[in-house]
């Protein structure tokens, strides 16, 4: 099982705690992400689609892909995603955190962002910003999240 | 001069507007960045030293570096400073901005800035941020900068 999964999913990837083990998911930073998969999860979780040259040319630019993966020795489906940008090194800003709405309440979307803070941790990244819709404020804070502290102020320009 | 001025700074160059035109000040998106010369600017604006070799790592990881140069035919200096990470699609985050303090209130720092959103615009990025320090959000406000807007909350994690 092991050779499988480090074949399937790459040799850091991570097994997920489920209710009752009935399906295996599986965290990982190295399988290929499928443009088309990932639209389909965007669709899922109710996200406006963008062109996909641009989503690839912001997948491209990401420092870190993190895939949730269905387990399936022969098609493992995409059921969850997050990417992260900045420079690996004074920062990294987390992006896109999705779970597909049939696997959401089990404790997954909390497993990712640990995933994503634990390889962010291993490059030494010395902070790590997020922007959270208000709905989804109380799941960063519960996990130890600094909302807007006071010494700085985030700044957006848009160019709508 | 204008092909001077290519050679020593890439033909994306913009000269800068200077009180009483004194002296010839440019930026540049393409003029290399020499690790040393940006250490002595942040030392003459008081940030904290970082390990080169991580400095190197953040630089190489970031979309967009700008320099803002003295310009001299044989050496140019290096005066102001300013780096953008992200996708360069969806978002691109504005870090490290900074002009020596001999070249502060002749109006560099806020040229500086539209020749970043310039930049950032022709690639047609959605969205650009910044994390501003209380003594600086005047500053990015007279720009047209949206403070923390509602809809949004920023989160951050610290490694320390």
């Amino acid at each position: 099982m092991s050779e499988l999964l480090n074949n399937l999913y790459g040799e850091q990837h991570r097994l997920c705690s489920t209710p009752a083990g009935k399906v295996t998911v599986v965290l990982s930073s190295e399988r290929p992400i499928d443009l088309f998969e990932l639209e389909q999860l965007c669709d899922a979780v109710g996200w406006s689609r963008r062109p996909q040259r641009r989503v690839k040319r912001a997948l491209q630019n990401s420092l870190l892909l993190v895939g949730l993966w269905r387990h399936d020795p022969r098609l493992p489906k995409l059921v969850g995603f997050a990417r992260c940008t900045g420079d690996g090194v004074v920062d990294a800003t987390v992006w896109d955190v999705a779970v597909h709405p049939l696997y959401q309440r089990a404790g997954l979307g909390k497993q990712l962002m640990s995933y994503v803070l634990d390889t962010l941790k291993a490059w030494q990244v010395e902070r790590v910003s997020l922007f959270a819709d208000p709905d989804v404020v109380s799941f960063y804070e519960a996990q130890g999240w600094e909302l807007e502290p006071l010494q700085r102020r985030c700044a957006f320009w848009y160019a709508s």
